[in-house]
């Protein structure tokens, strides 16, 4: 099997945003209310913060519990690590995840700002400022033999679709508008020309957009 | 987590027939052909044997795939796993599936005539003579805090579903018509005082039923 870069359990809105403006250590997902953009996969069994045994274990659920199959590694913004901008001022700030990180691999941020490598539980952050095809190289070598995954944000999943380096990726629609912040899309026809494209609607509410390279 | 025993990719026609009648040695399913009952499986990427690196990335591959994920051993009855009946002659029969089973775990057959077990790769095949729940306690001591997938045929399932064992069952239903074989069910209805039913259409023409314990 070849080793694949895929994007799994991303969640838009209906008008194509991955999040909100405003992001901040209050709002990291802005204006968007992250509760809401991605209750279909909260109220799944396999949701990896639930503390409880409920949870649906139907269509959804296949979506959530994929999330690690196969998973050696995970490419990430540094919108998608931390509310901050510029140069760091301190190195404590060491994710949103807390001291168990959902992640169990090594995590490749990009960002023009470099800072050590740190390791929380089993998930490694390291941090790189290369460009998307280089730091895909960084990961297959850390996945050893499993695919990676691309973690987002929106604008980070932009920049391997125009170097056309993704090969599967999963997208959950959901039935909210934001009226602006980070866009995906404008539509997901866009990426027709490239991409086989399955559209599945979910009893939850959420509509499940499959790609994968033609 | 809870340990669930899982039916998964289980493949019955519209009329609700898991194989043919008349199972021998070059017809596994009796009088049903295989290629046209699992054609949406051995359409994926994710399809074990597959030997090129094409294959759909859809909703197909997401139940192919999610095969093995979290499975630590498998139970099936021995008609999956022979077309012999009686007690056997000699212990030269290895099961369909070459020098490399695509389980992966061990295996439980249950038969009333005993034979030792025997390794093949990575699949270790035992015989066991137990009820439902005994063989169900076997195979979770096995399978070492994974899941356990309940592989078939359909009168095992069904031996499952009447002793209440089974956690979740997906089923996929092929567009074809039988007529008469091994039934699994009249009616998916059937269930739905049990379990919690989601029924999604795939653009490949099978209907993906997906069960879980209410």
């Amino acid at each position: 099997m070849s080793r694949l870069l895929r994007v799994q359990n991303f969640t838009v809105s209906l008008d194509g945003f991955g999040a909100g403006e405003g992001q901040a250590l209050e709002r990291p997902f802005g204006h968007a209310d992250p509760r809401e953009l991605m209750s279909w996969a909260g109220a799944t069994a396999s949701w990896p913060n639930r503390t409880d045994s409920g949870g649906s274990r139907g269509l959804d659920d296949y979506f959530a519990r994929d999330f690690a199959n196969n998973i050696g590694a995970e490419i990430m913004g540094r919108n998608k690590f931390s509310p901050q901008r510029g140069p760091w001022e301190n190195h404590d700030w060491q994710g949103w995840w807390g001291e168990e990180p959902p992640f169990h691999t090594p995590v490749f941020v990009m960002t023009h700002h470099l800072r050590p490598s740190f390791t929380l539980s089993d998930t490694t952050f390291h941090f790189t400022d290369g460009d998307p095809a280089a730091v895909l190289e960084q990961a297959r070598e850390a996945a050893q033999g499993k695919d990676v995954r691309l973690g987002g944000g929106a604008t980070t999943i932009r920049e391997f679709l125009d170097a056309d380096l993704v090969d599967t990726m999963h997208v959950a629609v959901s039935p909210v508008e934001l009226g602006s912040g980070v866009r995906l899309w404008d539509s997901p026809d866009e990426l027709r020309d490239r991409f086989h494209l399955e559209i599945v609607p979910s009893p939850s509410g959420v509509t499940h957009h499959l790609f994968w390279r033609k």
